[in-house]
């Protein structure tokens, strides 16, 4: 069976971050689900609005093999005020499943959860990562410690999404899909 | 004042090349009208759903500095049928203005216009423009040749989002926009 992905759009999402990885998916035949935090019309951070397929009450207690949390600042901070997206991650990291976060939202989503101590991670760079003692920061694009995938902004999706879709699948899956986009 | 771009969406688009032009040139506070062919909410060639800000017919006459064609085949045959489509490549090129196009856009939509004869073009590999003897086929990721814009695909939205935005504006601003995204 088709691995299943979650993303979750909150208003003032990074429509690049959360976009890539949707389309990206979808090309390898991957099941996912774009659900809105609060709606189904939610705005990015630059005013393109997206239909989420369903709102997030709909699908919270299905069963995923990955979640995936865009950025863009005030999607982010959405993101980290909400107890439902708590409750995502804490189901997702008691199942050992994928958790795969880019530019704000490693530092303003995962990082205050504790989730990340101890772990290798990237993020937008300037926002607190960096300097959390607990936490093994890089530089590197898109950082994988277990189950944990980050990577650093909108110009980072597509090597992100990449890396989603060889752990939901293969490199050669990964490799067919980069070479279909020219990536 | 702000330079602005007309982005068509047709049901088939592909997704991330359009999102990352509208995304990246608003990054810099270009104006970036997003219309979409027949109506406002308009599915792509990966089924995320984008609720254009304008339907096309309200923004046919307005003045534009340029014109961006999404790709995705079925995006791409939409917008080859349209006369408004047409009309618009028209007006376009009788004022020197700026057009854009990517992936399946430039074989499927500008050259049956006879607008790329003699121009260097690229575009999605395989799809005819290749074997055309009246243009300069590239294998460039981007190219530009005079007020036409010509990229590949998906993988290289990002590189064709920052070539428009540098025209559209200077090279200074592109590279700030570039490194603010960590492309």
């Amino acid at each position: 069976m088709a691995k299943k992905a979650l993303v979750v759009l909150a208003e003032g999402f990074e429509e690049i971050e959360a976009v890539t990885p949707i389309d990206i998916l979808r090309r390898a035949g991957l099941e996912v689900i774009v659900a809105g935090l609060t709606g189904r019309l939610v705005k990015g951070s630059r005013a393109i609005i997206v239909q989420a397929d369903k709102i997030l009450d709909d699908v919270i207690n299905d069963d995923f093999d990955a979640l995936i949390l865009p950025g863009g600042s005030m999607g982010a901070k959405h993101l980290a005020e909400s107890d439902k997206v708590t409750s995502l991650i804490r189901n997702v990291m008691l199942k050992g499943k994928i958790i795969a976060a880019i530019c704000a939202a490693p530092a303003l989503v995962l990082y205050p959860k504790g989730i990340l101590k101890g772990r290798s991670v990237t993020g937008f760079p300037g926002i607190g990562l960096e300097s959390a003692k607990d936490v093994k920061y890089k530089t590197d694009r898109v950082v994988i410690d277990g189950n944990i995938i980050t990577s650093r902004g909108a110009g980072t999706s597509m090597e992100f999404a990449l890396a989603i879709l060889e752990i939901l699948t293969d490199a050669k899956t990964a490799k067919k899909v980069k070479e279909a986009v020219l990536a």
